[in-house]
């Protein structure tokens, strides 16, 4: 590395910036610019950025969360930390970002699939040479740890999980939260005494994030076992949750391996079990990252910006006095309803020099999932009008005891409708393939192929080059292949019935 | 840096990792082997340790934050989110972990402040030799952000606050919790349109955190304005609030700094004013690290092993049910206990093997604040037996409907007595010191001499000379010195009062 530093701001650096503060600020009076179905990755950068969601970092490949999308990362982690950490009697900790190297070169297979996007720091962990390595993952620190704090079959299962930034040195062009040099994600790292209870726990795990996407987020997963090919380097098994994009590529959104005992060898963690007898245990991992943001992000949103599954919103709805001839009626009965509703956490607008059109407008781009209107003669007839984010339906509700039930009945029915829509696009998206020219076809058409599989290396990396991309997403939870089909391309015997497209 | 990697296990590490090992496992079963009176550096770490709050990690300076120790973190996380977060329309954000090194020199007192401890990155920016930092702060990389978001008074205040890692590259030898090279912590960074919001904010958000020690962790404080000397680089203005640790030294668990409108100059962030001309905005950030979690401990500890605020632990009681003659009635109690006691999240130690005092001094080893006890005699008269960890007071209580209440008054005056015994403990140790002999007698005694102070940087580096190694740590809020005192040190007129003590 140099040491010299220029004044002059790098080309690159300049580019970058320049061209967020284009999108970000000369057109943000204006809405979105580009149709979701016409371009949908410039559509998609444009949803993050006017919805103030995320923004770009100064260096390159590096992202900023802004508020409106640090809150959905909050609201996944409340129902992670409830409804995964806790309910399955894991507990949380920090481990250190900095790894030394020789940890990593503990498990080959490991090794061998982090160490071309390893940043490295530019100290050393002795004076001898050993780099440091900022964490891309932390199996090996952990496990380290591990191998000192177990003993006995009575400190397992360990159950560990820990929220932190990872770094991973893309080389491919980066996307808002799709993929970034950092991202913030949870790692879980469980370890157990038999094959038995780690399997379980492993599926258990990728099964409760299918879960956490449905309820919290509305969004609809595929759940399946990833390939040979596919799985995680130093992992027994991978099993995966896929969401399918509506341009055709699926987005992995969460992963949980079944690791086997080549850690717990390689890391020297052993306990001495019930015959007293030293064993090695077996282990687990599993995380979920900010890429879930992206997921939810472009499932859900239109062209007017962004749609916030409502479960998932910060702020369930925007409370919009509109103003007629001066009268301050509608004022006064917003900051009521401001207190009657605040278990929503509402917005309200009531600044005067914004026309009622440009709030709904913005609140609208930045996905509050219902918006409240309330006029003059609105408060004659003892009424407000509630106005859905994604259909804009609207509906009149009374303003009674019951209005807070009325409201969180809309928001449930919004929830429910969401993944209904979006379930349908997965479901409709699949089709089954018999051969190559099918599922290239398929492919081609922006679909998710289910084909028979012989689960050979060799044959997805065909499929790979015969589709210019499709890769294996995952081998679905109970779907087998009946006994006498054929792989889609070798025609041996198909062990798998394997979903294929192209992903991001 | 060398490129090639020896395969040996670097010296330096391995004493670490022997050191650690020897201390946590070795050594497990015969509790806390110093006391606390006798060598508390010692004593300290054994706490750490043996309570699994935290273990060193690999790399030399760095920390594991166990999950005993991360869940008095995340109960800080959720207090912070809700009562100042939440409460002072502060929103969380993510910003990277790697920063341009370009972003630090524009700001040069923060630039020089900073740079013999940043970490920096074995990548460009470019191709240009522009470093990259690991954060040890994140100023520069926000308000970069912020001169682009930032438009008019209508964007402003401005507050926004981030949960993230740290890394600063510490010479000094490093202390879990205390000093290490990457800790936690969460920064808050707004901005403003007047000077008067600016101060009143700063000072309320250093109050905010003084409720929270007390409040939350039953930590008293001293709360002032730093000296010149002392404040935070690139500051108009620091704020802090000091514990005081039983060893007699300070300990800085938060600060807050009016930054004035130096950044906002140096970062290009202005806004068009309410008589639409640009104007600089005034900015603060504020802070608090995983650093008070080393207050915590040391505060309240004992040579029994943690002792934790009850309102800040995870597990605010254990049920040790105790068997008799094979009696089983007390395990099922206890089982019906651990439901009626969900709200305070008990743990229900019933194992077979282990007797029943090895099993409290585990429990009071890991601070939970209240045993119950449940044994045969107690079953026949309807009752429990509830010890204190703090005072080893029990108490009997009938098994009725008041019982969580009852158990709720037990916590809540563990938390006053912890708190008051705290607050005596500070109170105690200050000392008013009227020159330099008195001034150096109460640092020897291990005390907090407040003196009249000049304000001078020369006096105060005489000061910690003299008394080997004595600093300023706060200009207590409301006192100041009577007109004719004179410094301390130089006897020109006194213009503060200051709090000299040794400080971790």
């Amino acid at each position: 590395m140099k040491k010299e530093v220029k004044k002059e701001k790098p080309k690159e650096l300049t580019n970058l910036k320049e061209k967020a503060s284009k999108i970000s600020k000369e057109d943000k009076s204006i809405g979105i610019s580009v149709k979701k179905e016409q371009d949908m990755p410039l559509w998609y950068e444009q949803v993050c950025l006017k919805a103030e969601v995320a923004d770009f970092g100064p260096v390159k490949g590096t992202m900023i969360i802004r508020p409106n999308g640090y809150a959905i990362w909050q609201a996944i982690q409340d129902y992670f930390n409830e409804h995964i950490v806790k309910a399955t009697g894991t507990r949380n900790a920090y481990f250190p970002l900095f790894i030394p190297e020789s940890f990593f070169k503990k498990e080959a297979e490991h090794a061998q699939g982090f160490s071309p996007e390893v940043a490295w720091l530019d100290k050393e962990v002795s004076g001898e040479g050993e780099r440091i390595a900022i964490r891309p993952t932390s199996e090996t620190i952990m496990y380290d740890s591990y191998s000192k704090w177990i003993r006995s079959y009575k400190d397992l299962p360990l159950k560990m999980n820990q929220w932190c930034n990872v770094v991973r040195w893309e080389t491919q062009a980066t996307k808002l939260f799709l993929r970034s040099r950092e991202f913030l994600w949870q790692e879980g790292h469980c370890v157990y005494e038999t094959e038995e209870e780690c399997v379980k726990d492993t599926i258990n795990y990728i099964e409760l994030y299918a879960k956490l996407c449905k309820d919290l987020l509305a969004l609809p997963t595929m759940i399946g076992q990833k390939t040979e090919k596919e799985k995680f380097a130093g992992a027994k098994a991978t099993y995966a949750i896929e969401a399918f994009m509506p341009d055709g590529k699926a987005l992995q959104c969460g992963t949980s391996h079944n690791l086997g005992q080549g850690f717990a060898k390689a890391f020297n963690i052993s306990f001495l079990g019930r015959d007293e007898k030293p064993h090695s245990p077996w282990q687990n991992s599993w995380g979920l990252s900010t890429r879930l943001l992206g997921a939810v992000i472009m499932t859900h949103s239109d062209n007017k910006g962004l749609v916030l599954p409502p479960r998932a919103a910060e702020n369930k709805l925007v409370i919009v006095p509109i103003i007629i001839a001066k009268d301050n009626a509608p004022k006064i009965k917003a900051q009521e309803l401001l207190k009657q509703l605040k278990d929503f956490n509402p917005i309200l607008d009531d600044r005067d020099s914004i026309s009622a059109g440009y709030k709904f407008s913005e609140w609208e781009m930045k996905g509050i999932p219902l918006r409240i209107e309330i006029g003059p003669r609105d408060i004659k007839e003892n009424k407000i009008v509630v106005a859905r984010r994604d259909t804009g339906e609207k509906t009149s509700i009374t303003m009674n005891s019951k209005l807070n039930e009325e409201i969180n009945k809309i928001l449930e029915k919004m929830h429910s409708d969401l993944l209904k829509k979006a379930q349908t696009n997965l479901d409709s998206s699949i089709v089954k393939v018999k051969d190559m020219p099918e599922l290239i076809k398929a492919i081609k058409d922006n679909k998710l192929a289910e084909a028979n599989f012989c689960g050979s290396d060799k044959c997805e990396d065909y499929i790979k080059e015969k589709t210019q991309g499709a890769s294996s997403r995952c081998m679905p939870f109970n779907k087998n292949p009946e006994k006498t089909t054929k792989c889609v391309y070798c025609n041996k015997p198909a062990k798998h019935i394997v979903y294929f497209s192209r992903s991001y």
